[in-house]
């Protein structure tokens, strides 16, 4: 039998907006938007609310702000589907939110490094006063020692926060660590009813794999993307959750749709997914950043080191 | 601690002739097997050894075939790495084979549907006769009944082979199945002093996943293909194995210098990995024909159907 407590969270135009500095076609986010609507998806996050004195509006597309006007100008209100944006620790403004019964939104997911947990508990506590579902999401989960990690999930337990993320925002985990890590967050965070959400890079080719694992250990919030659209190697694909999930609510053929009308053209302007620059600091537990840089250089036309030295230049660096 | 008895084959040249004919440009192939000999790959699978009288030579490149005289124009012999070829049940000469003592080739590679179990016993005690290493691999593990494959693995544990591989031919397996079928090869297998072997199809992005769940489960013979070249969506790649595996004697970076030098072109032209025709047949357990019909048509610019009418077109068909 299917678990209905699954949700499914896309997060192609936040995630995948690392790549295009969020100028995506208004008319593609509207199409996404009523494409996931009707495939059943649970939530939409539709880009990041980011502090327009640290980052200039002319200079970065709408989804880095999620303006109100601009997030109902192109989604609507659905039964079946919330829509979540996310907030960076240290990069939000406080008075950028409406009261939760004037704003389309449900659900702030806020991202932070382990270290910075409180200051991710006071901007969950403040969202969460307005009205809002709370996400908090540690990322680099595998740059964080454990007793760092054990002291930052007990922290979020004692919160009245929805959703905790996993994230392996290098790529790095295969299966054998994503049940350990799991356990770990479910053990902490479930006693005190919270759930837990898996968020994976596919720099290894196990973004889908590794969520798989996260449900059969109990985690229910997973995150995708339309073709893996994403920072680097990108996402989990949300066609392979509705290919994979059982619950009848959920319909493969929009996504196929938005594959094919805008993300296959996409995919080959901006090149995220399995280049060998992601996989090698992927397969090494090291931001993508050079890899990034790498790609941006090559598909520039400009002279790199070949990936074999771009690969031996990263072994042994700190 | 790794475990020495891991071995990597790498199927490139096999299982990617089916992409284009096995029409590879002869310095590609020199230059993969050398550069695999560097990176400390245990087998190279060279192609096919397919039977002249049914094939004609001059419709098929030269690794459909596998001539000694274009063995040994590609490869040499080296320590570390043996080489492996492939015939089918049933499209085999059996006088095409001279004796190991007078080949460059170590082990030949069976390939079967357990239904065609005896016919692949038969050929492979001919050819075990002649001194080769064998392997059984059984195709289509998703489509086998179960008390038809139990017999199959009963019936090759009786044999003097060295090898049987389970076969996820249509990319539709995941973690759980893999295990599972995993036990039973072992458990059959391993008490006659047999070795269990993986070959993966990347439909859902799991072919590596399902590799790795394999080397947990004790499967010790891993199949893998440069940039993941096979048919339709491909196999496991070899540079994520070279990647993964704690192995001191495999070096990835040759197989980095592989991909950049050949692979990335070679991928733009002929289209194997994450499709979606690949990703629908994998997710319904269905051979991938349809899909790399879809996929022919639509890159000759000819009209097809949507995504969407691909898979619903699929949905309930027998």
């Amino acid at each position: 039998m299917y678990r209905p407590e699954i949700k499914i969270m896309d997060c192609t135009i936040r995630d995948g907006g690392l790549m295009n500095n969020w100028e995506f076609d208004r008319q593609l986010v509207r199409d996404l938007y009523a494409g996931l609507v009707e495939a059943g998806v649970d939530y939409v996050e539709l880009g990041y609310r980011a502090d327009k004195s640290e980052f200039d509006p002319k200079n970065h597309g709408p989804w880095r702000f999620c303006d109100e006007a601009d997030l109902r100008d192109v989604a609507f209100e659905a039964p079946g589907t919330k829509i979540s944006i996310m907030c960076d620790v240290g990069r939000t403004d406080y008075d950028a939110f409406l009261p939760k019964a004037d704003s389309i939104v449900s659900m702030i997911r806020v991202a932070t490094y382990a270290k910075d947990v409180d200051k991710a508990i006071h901007l969950g506590n403040h969202v969460k006063a307005m009205g809002y579902e709370v996400s908090v999401n540690i990322m680099a989960a595998s740059h964080v020692i454990e007793p760092d990690l054990d002291e930052a999930l007990r922290q979020l337990a004692d919160t009245n926060f929805e959703v905790v993320y996993l994230v392996d925002s290098f790529g790095y985990f295969y299966s054998e660590q994503i049940h350990y890590l799991a356990e770990k967050y479910l053990n902490i965070l479930k006693p005190s009813g919270k759930e837990v959400g898996i968020h994976c890079h596919n720099n290894q080719q196990l973004a889908f794999a590794n969520t798989v694992e996260g449900i059969i250990k109990g985690i229910n919030y997973l995150d995708g993307s339309i073709y893996g659209m994403g920072r680097a190697a990108g996402n989990c694909t949300t066609e392979l959750l509705l290919g994979f999930l059982k619950n009848p609510k959920y319909n493969l053929s929009p996504a196929l749709d938005l594959v094919e009308k805008y993300f296959m053209d996409l995919h080959k302007e901006l090149r995220w997914g399995y280049e060998m620059p992601y996989m090698v600091t992927g397969i090494l537990n090291k931001h993508p950043r050079t890899g990034l840089a790498h790609m941006d250089a090559m598909m520039a036309g400009k002279d790199v080191p070949s990936f074999s030295d771009f690969y031996e230049s990263h072994l042994g660096e700190g």
